[in-house]
């Protein structure tokens, strides 16, 4: 029997997180943190509501993740991210030793792959689910913010 | 007359921060945000009472700035902080755009300049400032924290 529990599957309700960001005027980007197929965290950009750069969808998910664990290590948990960590989420999911890291586009500019910042070496990466999607939810945001000015 | 509102002056009030963290049994690092002479925020290490990889004094004391100034970016704030930030912490000031950071102690291993974090390119950073005693603190919790185990 087919999985039902794959990467898309949980791709798709980080993208409706980063769609919720959207419908706030946020940068949309969302995230999700998984366990054994459990969703115990889930996520979105909150930089201009709550008026602080370190509101990034994956470092919220990180302190749900460690408050409802119990624990400041996510061992064996996914983050479900769609756009690329930066360098600072980058550096938190370091201290995490999360298990493994899936990410929707590509951040060519800022992403931690580009700035070359440091995981755990124990943490695994897919990058590329549903990057189309996530990548042109961010461009429609983009386009209609310049529209707003 | 010699301007009493130095580097100095604001590590050591940094370094009261850390010991404060020390007295908890967290790992002492201590961070104060500066603006015109005036501290707008204060923050220690909280990592183990908040069970969460993400409180660090900078990230605190990032969020607790914004917050004072009703704005996300750290325009002429400097950050002093008892330990050179690692890559986490770094991303979070390159995205605050902050001007100034003044650290104590090199982080050899895991700080920004070793693992080549970017910082925004209008960041000053100077290191070095009580450096000993910012590193003497570091290297007491460690051999207490050895001896009770």
């Amino acid at each position: 029997m087919e999985n039902p529990f794959d990467d898309v599957y949980f791709m798709k309700k980080a993208l409706q997180e980063a769609e919720t960001a959207f419908e706030k005027g946020e940068i949309p980007v969302g995230a999700l943190i998984v366990i054994d197929n459990r969703v115990i965290a889930r996520a979105h950009n909150l930089t201009e509501l709550l008026v602080d750069v370190t509101a990034h969808a994956e470092m919220q998910a990180i302190t749900a993740a460690s408050h409802f664990l119990g624990g400041k290590y996510l061992h064996n948990c996914t983050l479900y991210v769609t756009l690329e960590p930066c360098q600072m989420c980058a550096g938190a999911l370091y201290w995490s030793q999360i298990s493994k890291i899936v990410y929707g586009a590509r951040d060519e500019e800022r992403g931690c792959t580009t700035l070359n910042t440091r995981l755990h070496p124990k943490t695994v990466v897919i990058g590329g689910v549903l990057a189309e999607e996530s990548s042109q939810l961010l461009k429609r945001f983009f386009i209609e913010k310049r529209n707003l000015n």
